[in-house]
């Protein structure tokens, strides 16, 4: 078979421009509503889209009194997906930091066997002290710490999903014997952040474990993510910075011992599609014109670790900024923000109206074949496996991508027109996993 | 209008029988299957019950080798059953001994959110050795620590509910402001157990807060019920001690300062439903057939907090059990078992013979009207607001109890016949509580 795109829905209430709950035809309490993600994600599965995603933070992420901050706990939320729902992927962020290893692996195996298979995990480490202050800490776990934590979690992680061997379960009537006892392990798992006894009180899921996904892009996120992901978020500003980094998951995968295949690469595109290229433009022009610059100066001043006096909205960013070491959040984000103001020689008030609509991600502009024409040249020229679709206006921009872009990519055979598969991890074409603790016992 | 009953579905896979899953027409994967709740659900909100319930623990609960031992998480199977249902209420069970209250908190107000405010949360401290293995424990806390630490959960989960007035978001797309500032608060709790800044990630929701249940019945139990619980589950054997139990909670609850019509009791029920009465006694014996006593003196031991080999099957409990307060685990279960065996002078074999089908709860056998008479003589007589419904096998058990027995109780007048609220609180006839913050800051 010749090689598929793979298109994730980033589900983000009425669109993923900071604004886009001001426009008339949005439901300003959308991020609250089951109906509106239940709309979102059947586009996006008649599409036959691979997955859908919802991002979280366990903090109040966003000033509320500037847009819709509220967010439902996203492991319910796709748990209320998965009942209306039959073939798409069902991707929930959770963070490693906040949460307990036995209580979060059996949120996600119990989603995976509700789902059917369909279940995802995209793995973070939570920057940033307001979060830390919600957990009894006063700041944030240094980011290395935050990583040790993570990849220790997954280890303990993994080992409960294995806990039940894949025939566990009997369920011999006659006998009385439900499960064959020791096809049910204890893990006994003694580390530096868990103790851990285990066995999970689920069995093994349909997918052995959830599609492991992962978007962190310093150093230490992307030893994790090759290690770890089998599917990767990104944000990229430019075709020679997606290269970039594919080449350099591909590598660290490898590097790691993994088939570079099993490695999918998505990255973050905000589609404006217009029937024109004029039209389109428009578009773009129209949503960066949404922005206000007073607020949204104190949100780059916080990713940048300066005071917020110190930005101006007609200047250029200042030529002293702490470099991405001494910065103990998104240490990534920053450092591709600070690159694309000084490549780009934007003033604040110029990369504040670029940022609004991409958060650094990369917006397609154009009629729906020059939109097809860019996924293909990306797709085609080692920058991406696939993308995530990340409209600025929700659900008008997934609608307009549906009806025009996918179908254009599906007539030149680069994406599916039925789901072959039944599992989130058939989508991706990645296998599912053996199990591991069979692999060591037996 | 009179005073009516409340109902409760206490959902158990294939039945509250051990051994249900052995029966011909069981699934014996019932337990993971969404559809199969799906059907129970079903059932219950056609006969206008009040709600279903899910019990937990996170640990591996009963011996995988004996029964189905998987349990998927409560709040996600509730989540995805508030997608197919309308009205019925959906109470969870989770400890605050093994969760975050940051984390709990919002997936209960979640659920609220998801399901239009039919959320409900079973407060357990979890009882066993076996569970704080899973958290980095060797032993569990003290039971009066467990309790001290559930209080204080409840007191940073309320002000997390309330952290957001009811008024708080405005929506206003032309001036841009979604929420009003203040009126998002945080909470800066400071306390023995937990130190959480706040605010809540999610707008007060439907109910302002889920409905808080509770089925602890030590001394320490009934304290907290007192203090918190709206409807409270509770396993007696007799008449007399559910009128002594109602009783004593109604008491405390006026001690503490609350109006005793906001505490609902609902004792738990087997209901064993024959044509005549003696096809329901012959039901009853199969079900007692149905045990492996083997198997089930152990559990019975470690209950009572002694060595297996001190139980003989064909004699009485050991003279010389542990006292209650010698035991950290289920201090009121075991009183419960101990004093029933030896009230009713019961052999060993014969005690596990009737726990095995009502786990120390009240089994009603008889005809429909029988057991209706039953339900209507302890509403009546100060033993029960409702009751909790748990049928030995499932789906049938519950089956037969909507089509025979809640006629003759609707036509009584003593049962709804269409549901006439849409929250679960006003199911149960209970107040949405005012918010605490605002109260104390305004
Ligand atoms: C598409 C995308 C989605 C992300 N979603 C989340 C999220 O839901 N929660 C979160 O805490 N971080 C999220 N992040 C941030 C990353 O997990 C990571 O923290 C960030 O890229 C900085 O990388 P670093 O942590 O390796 O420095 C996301 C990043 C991308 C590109
Ligand atoms: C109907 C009912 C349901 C219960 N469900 C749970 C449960 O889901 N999880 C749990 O740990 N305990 C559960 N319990 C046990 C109680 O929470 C409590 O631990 C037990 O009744 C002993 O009381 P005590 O803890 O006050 O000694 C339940 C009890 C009853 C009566």
């Amino acid at each position: 078979m010749t090689r598929q795109l793979h298109f994730n829905l980033f589900l983000h209430d009425t669109g993923h421009h900071e604004a886009s709950w001001r426009l008339p035809e949005s439901d300003p309490n959308a991020n609250l509503s089951l109906a509106a993600h239940q709309h979102l994600t059947r586009v996006a599965e008649d599409a036959k889209f691979d997955s859908v995603f919802l991002a979280d933070s366990p903090v109040l992420w966003s000033d509320p009194g500037r847009r819709p901050a509220g967010k439902l706990e996203p492991t319910l939320l796709l748990a209320a997906l998965a009942a209306t729902t039959t073939r798409i992927g069902l991707i929930a962020t959770a963070s490693t930091s906040y949460n307990e290893p036995y209580n979060l692996a059996r949120r996600f195996a119990s989603l995976d066997h509700l789902s059917g298979g369909r279940a995802g995990w995209n793995i973070v480490t939570t920057a940033g002290e307001a979060a830390a202050r919600n957990f009894g800490l006063t700041d944030q776990p240094l980011h290395k710490t935050r990583y040790e934590r993570a990849d220790e979690f997954l280890q303990v992680s993994t080992k409960l999903w294995d806990s039940w061997t894949d025939d566990a379960i009997v369920a011999d009537k006659e006998s009385g014997i439900h499960a064959v006892r020791d096809r049910v392990r204890d893990i006994g798992h003694h580390g530096t952040h868990f103790q851990v006894q285990g066995a999970l009180n689920v069995p093994r899921s349909p997918q052995g474990w959830p599609l492991l996904v992962q978007a962190g892009s310093s150093d230490n996120g992307r030893e994790f993510a090759a290690r770890w992901a089998e599917a990767i978020f990104v944000a990229n500003p430019t075709l020679a910075e997606s290269q970039e980094f594919y080449a350099d998951i591909k590598r660290r995968a490898v590097a790691a011992g993994r088939d570079p295949d099993h490695v999918v690469v998505l990255p973050g595109i905000v589609p404006v599609i217009g029937d024109s290229p004029a039209e389109a433009l428009e578009l773009e022009a129209d949503l960066e014109r949404l922005i206000s610059p007073e607020y949204a100066v104190g949100t780059l001043a916080t990713v940048l670790g300066v005071d917020v006096g110190r930005l101006r909205l007609d200047e250029p960013l200042p030529a002293d900024l702490p470099a991405e070491d001494e910065i103990e959040g998104h240490k990534s984000r920053r450092t591709l923000i600070v690159e694309w103001a000084r490549r780009d020689n934007l003033t604040v008030r110029q990369l504040i109206g670029k940022l609004g609509g991409g958060r650094g991600h990369r917006t397609f502009t154009g009629t729906p074949v020059q939109v097809a024409d860019t996924i293909q040249h990306y797709f085609e020229n080692g920058a991406a496996d696939g993308f995530n679709i990340m409209p600025a206006v929700l659900p008008s921009g997934i609608e307009a991508f549906a009806a025009k872009v996918v179908p254009i990519l599906q007539e030149r055979g680069l994406f599916r027109t039925e789901y072959t598969g039944r599992t989130l991890r058939e989508h991706y074409g990645l296998p599912r996993p053996a199990n591991t603790l069979e692999l060591i016992n037996g």
